[in-house]
C-alpha cells in the first residue's frame, strides 16, 4: 500500500460532493473552518448542485464524476475531502477513469457512502482516511479533531485514542493486519461489482447508521456468502447509530449478539464499540495502514509501515 | 428448465417458514384455505417458531433449514408453499444440501424474501412460482386467485391478465425469453454470492416494498455494476409498494423515472406497472417459463416450452 504524504501546512484541499446534495451553509462552514486552519480550498464546480430528477444526488452523475475526478487528478490540489455522504458514489463508477485515479497519491477523506470511493482507491493500493466528511468537521469535539488531523499530518502514532471501558471484547485474541472496511451497507452493495474488496489478512472495521437489525444481518450475510470476510485477520465493530427521531435501529445489546452470531464462527478477534463512522465524534481510521488489534486489552494500535 | 408437474387435486402441500415468524392465525387460515380447496397439508415442525435471539427469524437457522429441506425432499409432499417473507432465507444457504434440493422437481411458491430460494431452485434448472406466500392466500381477490391456481395447475395460458391501461410503456419493443427476477433487494443482495443469477436472455421482473427511491437506485446500480442485467431480453417493472403507515416509498412518477434512468440505457423493452409481488392482489409469475413481452401493447404472454 502507498501511504499519501502528510498533509502539509498551507496545502490546498479539494472539496467534492460525489453523493448527496450539500447545504450551502455546510460548504461555507467547511471552507471557513479549513481556511482558519491555514489551508486553501478548491471547491468542485458543482458542489452545491442538486439533481433535478433525483433530489438525493448532488447534481447529475456527470457533474459529480467531473468534480471528483478533476480535483483528484489536479496536481495543484494536495488532498481531497468529500463534503457529504448520502447516496450516489456507486453511480459514478462507469464514468470515472479508474486507472488514472488509482495512480494518484494524496490524502483522501470521507465516510458513509464514500466507502465506495475508499474501495476504489484502496483497490489501487492507496491508503485513505475513513473519517468525517468535510461538511461536519467544525462540529467535532477536541478528541475527534485531534485524531483526524493527527492522521492527516501523520503525527498520530501508537494506540488509537478510544476508551477501553467504552468497548467490549466480543471474541478475545490479538492480531495484526492492514485496516479495511467502512460502512457495512456499502461494503455489501460492492459485492459482485469490480469494487468487491479482498479483505484477506485485514483488520476489518464495520459500522452503519439507521438500519434495523435484520438489514445489518443481511449485509454481513451477503459479505459472508461472497467469501469476503472469511480470511480477515480480525474485526473492529463500531455502532449502528440511529437516524434522528428514528426508532428502527437496533438496541446495542442485540447488535452485539448479531456481530457475535455472524462473525464469531470465523474465530478471529472481535472488538466491539469502537467509536468511528457515524458516531457523533468519530475517530478517523487510516484504511490500508498496518495495525495491531488486541481484543482482550481492547486496543487498536497503528504500526509503522 | 424443468417445469414442475401441474398441481393435482388432492395433492399434499408442504408449508414452511424459511424467513420471518408466522402468526399462528395466518398458519391456521392457510391450512384451512388449502383444505377447503381439497388439498392436504404438511406443516413444517418449526413453522410457528420465533428465534429467541433474533425475533425477525422464524426459529433458528437449523430449524428453518430443516423444515424447508425436509419438506422439499420428501416425496410424499407434492409442492412447497412458503408461509411468509420478511428476512432470513439467505442465512440458510450454508446449511442446505443445495445439490439435493436442485434435483427435486415439484411446484415451489413464495415471494419477497423467498426470492433467494427461487434463485437457488431456478439456478438448478427448475421453474418456480413467484406469487403470494401461503400466509396471505385467503385474502386474494378472484383475479389474483385465478392466476395463482391457473399457474400451479398449468391451465393458465396466453396473455397474463393484467390491464394494459394500468401499465406504462417505458421503452417500446417486443422480445421473448425466460421469466426471471423477483424482489430487487434480494436480487441485489445475491450479487457476489453463489446465488448471483445469470439473467442473460431473460425477461426480468422487478419489484419491491417499503424502500425509498435511493435504495431502489442502489439495488439496480449494484446489479448493473455486477453485470447481471446487461444481457437481459427485457424488463417488467412492478411497483415499490409502501409499508403500512410509511412515507418513505417513492412517488410512482419518480419510480418510473428511475426505471428509465437505470434500465433505459440497456435499450431493451421495458413495461412498467405490472401488478405482481407486493401489490395487494398480485399476479403469479412463473419464473423460468418462456414468455413474450410486448412493451408497446403492454402485454406479457406465456409461451409453450
Amino acid at each position: 500500500m502507498r501511504l499519501p504524504p502528510p498533509l502539509a501546512p498551507g496545502a490546498c484541499i479539494g472539496l467534492a460532493a460525489p453523493s448527496g446534495p450539500v447545504p450551502g451553509r455546510e460548504l461555507q462552514e467547511a471552507v471557513h473552518y479549513l481556511e482558519q486552519r491555514g489551508y486553501s480550498t478548491a471547491v468542485g464546480a458543482h458542489a452545491l448542485q442538486r439533481d433535478a430528477q433525483f433530489g438525493y444526488l448532488a447534481g447529475t452523475d456527470h457533474e459529480r464524476a467531473h468534480d471528483l475526478q478533476q480535483l483528484w487528478l489536479n496536481p495543484q490540489v494536495d488532498a481531497l475531502f468529500c463534503l457529504r455522504g448520502g447516496y450516489g458514489a456507486m453511480r459514478l463508477l462507469p464514468l470515472l477513469d479508474v486507472q488514472a485515479m488509482q495512480r494518484v497519491t494524496k490524502p483522501f477523506l470521507g465516510y458513509s457512502d464514500i466507502t465506495t470511493l475508499h474501495l476504489l482507491l484502496n483497490g489501487g493500493g492507496l491508503a485513505t482516511y475513513y473519517g468525517p466528511n468535510a461538511g461536519g468537521l467544525q462540529r467535532l469535539n477536541a478528541a475527534a479533531s485531534a485524531c483526524l488531523w493527527g492522521m492527516l499530518e501523520q503525527t498520530m502514532q501508537g494506540v488509537l485514542p478510544a476508551e477501553p471501558e467504552s468497548m467490549q471484547t466480543l471474541q478475545g485474541g490479538s492480531t495484526e493486519g492492514r485496516l479495511a472496511g467502512g460502512c457495512l451497507c456499502l461494503l455489501a452493495h460492492a459485492c459482485g461489482t469490480p469494487l468487491q474488496p479482498n479483505l484477506d489478512g485485514c483488520i476489518v472495521a464495520l459500522e452503519d447508521v439507521g438500519e434495523p437489525l435484520y438489514r445489518i444481518d443481511r449485509f454481513i450475510t451477503q459479505l459472508l456468502l461472497s467469501g469476503v470476510l472469511q480470511n480477515a485477520a480480525g474485526f473492529v465493530a463500531g455502532t449502528v447509530t440511529r437516524w434522528e427521531n428514528e426508532e428502527a435501529s437496533p438496541r446495542p445489546d442485540n447488535l452485539l449478539q448479531l456481530w457475535l452470531d455472524r462473525l464469531g464462527p470465523l474465530n478471529k478477534p472481535i472488538l466491539a464499540g469502537f467509536p468511528f463512522g457515524h458516531e457523533p465524534d468519530p475517530l478517523t481510521i487510516p484504511l490500508g495502514r498496518r495495525a495491531a488489534l488486541n481484543a482482550d486489552a481492547r486496543s487498536l494500535t497503528l504500526l509503522p509501515d
